[in-house]
C-alpha cells in the first residue's frame, strides 16, 4: 500500500486532485459501463469535502454532455464544469493556430466541432474513433496528409488500450501510429500526457502543481505525464491496470493503491 | 540517369534480377489495375534472352494463384514458379517453428492457409487486409497477443503504403505499428526487407547476391532491403516513388531509372 509521502512531501501538502475518469470512476461499456467499487462514494466524500478537483480525461469517443449524463446515471456527482477533455483543448488550439482540421474522431462528436471551419484541410485530428476507424477512412486521413506540404497531424492522446467491461479495448495511440508511420511524422499529442493540457486542466486554481495528485489507470500517461509536470502521481489497480505496470521501466509511481476508495480514504483522513 | 555502375562492379557483372510487382510491372486496382508503359514488353524481353529473374514481391492481399493471373490478363509472361511471396514464406516459418497462427489477412489469402494447424494460437500473422482492418479485427488481434505470455507478431512486410490505379493505399506496414504500439513489442517481418527472405528468393540460382539486382519503386523494402544483403538496388520512378525518394537520410540507390523499361534497356545492351 502507499506510504504517505504521496500526501505530504516536505511542505508541500496536497491541495488538489485531478482524476481520469475511464478505469478510476468506471469502466465503459455497451451498455453504458460500470461504476467501480466504492468511486460513486468516493467522488461524492471528496465534493463533500469541497476538495479542489477536476475529472482529467482523455476521453474522445463522446461529447462532454454525453459523458456527464453517463457518469450521473451510474450515480456519480458530476457536472460538465468538472471535466477537462482533449476536445476542449483542440478546439482552442485550432482556432488559435488557424489551423483547419480534417476530423477522424467518432461520430458523435462530430457536432461539437460545427463551428470550427473544416474547408480545405490543413490538418488531420484524430481521436479515439473506435469502429469507425476502418480502412477506408484511415486511408483517407493519410492520403490528405500526404497531400499536405508539411503534414500535421494532431492526435487527441496516446494511449495505448482502455479497459471496457468486456475486454481491452485500442485506443487512439495506436491509430495514431497507422498515420505517424505512413507519413513519417510525429503527431502533436493534445490531451494527456502533454504538459500543455495538464497545465491547462490545473488553470483556475490557483494552487501550484506541487501542490496537486492525479489519479489514473495508465502508468504513461496519467502518472509519467503528472509527474512530468511536477504534480505527484498515483496509480490504482482498477481498468485497465496490469500487474507489470508497477515495475514500468521509466514510470515509478508516488504511489499505487488498490482503487479510487482507498486513496480517498488516506486522502481524507 | 544511372551510370554503368550498378550493371558492372569491378567484376562482379550483372547475372541475375529480382523484380518488385505493384509499382515496378503494374499498377494495382479495383479492376485489375494497369501495366506499367513498357513492363510488358521488358519482362518479355528478359524473359526471351533467359535473363534468371525473379519476382520477389510483399504481395499479401491476394493468392500467388490470383495476382499470376492477374498479371496474364494484362499481357505479362508469369508463371507461378517465377514468384517469391511472403505468403509461401511465412507458411514454411509456421511449421519450422511450430506456430498456430491467428491470421489478420486478407480473406482471398485464407485458402493459402488451410493445411496450417490454427487452433490455440500462439502467434498473430498480418498481411495487408485492406478493407478487413477493422477496429474489431484489430481489437481481436491485440486480445489475442495480450493474453500471450510472449505475443508473438509476424508481419508480411513492412511496407508504409503503394500505389493503386485511384491513389496511394497505406501497406500492411502501419496497420502492424498499430499492435506493435498496443503490445509494446516487435513485429518480426517476414517478407522484403527481412535478409532471410530475399536470400530464399535468391536460392536455387546458384548466383552469388553480388551479380544480382533488386528493382522496385520502395526505397526502403526493396532498394535497402537488397543492398543488407549485398545486391545491388535501383529505385524505378514509377508506382508510389516520390522524387524525395531520391534523397532518402538511409539509402541510396546504385542507381534511378524512369521505368522498367529503361532498366531492361541497359541491361540487355
Amino acid at each position: 500500500m502507499a506510504s504517505s509521502s504521496w500526501l505530504q512531501r516536505g511542505n508541500n501538502r496536497l491541495q488538489g486532485l485531478l482524476l481520469d475518469i475511464s478505469g478510476v470512476l468506471y469502466n465503459s461499456g455497451v451498455s453504458g459501463g460500470q461504476a467501480i467499487d466504492g468511486s460513486v462514494e468516493a467522488l461524492a466524500r471528496l465534493k463533500k469535502a469541497h476538495f479542489p478537483l477536476r475529472l482529467c480525461t482523455n476521453e474522445s469517443q463522446c461529447s462532454i454532455d454525453t459523458l456527464v449524463k453517463k457518469l450521473q446515471r451510474l450515480g456519480f456527482n458530476v457536472q460538465e464544469e468538472d471535466i477537462y477533455s482533449p476536445i476542449k483543448a483542440v478546439k482552442s488550439f485550432l482556432i488559435e493556430n488557424s489551423l483547419r482540421p480534417h476530423l477522424l474522431v467518432h461520430p458523435d462528436v462530430l457536432d461539437e466541432f460545427v463551428d470550427i471551419d473544416q474547408s480545405n484541410p490543413n490538418c488531420v485530428v484524430i481521436g479515439d474513433a473506435t469502429d469507425a476507424f476502418s480502412y477506408a477512412a484511415l486511408n483517407e486521413a493519410f492520403t490528405i496528409l500526404m497531400n499536405m506540404k508539411q503534414p500535421k497531424l494532431i492526435s487527441l492522446g496516446k494511449g495505448r488500450y482502455y479497459q471496457e467491461t468486456d475486454g481491452l479495448k485500442l485506443d487512439v495511440g495506436p491509430f495514431s501510429k497507422v498515420l505517424e508511420y505512413a507519413c513519417q511524422i510525429e503527431a502533436e499529442v493534445v490531451g494527456k500526457p502533454s504538459k500543455t493540457f495538464f497545465m491547462a486542466a490545473l488553470a483556475g486554481f490557483n494552487i501550484n502543481p506541487e501542490h496537486f495528485l492525479m489519479i489514473g489507470d495508465d502508468v504513461v500517461s496519467d502518472v509519467g505525464g503528472a509527474q512530468a509536470c511536477g504534480l505527484r502521481g498515483v496509480l490504482v489497480r482498477t481498468g485497465k491496470y496490469r500487474p507489470s505496470d508497477e515495475n514500468h521501466p521509466q514510470v515509478q509511481p508516488d504511489a499505487v493503491v488498490n482503487n479510487l476508495a482507498q486513496a480517498v480514504d488516506s486522502i481524507l483522513q
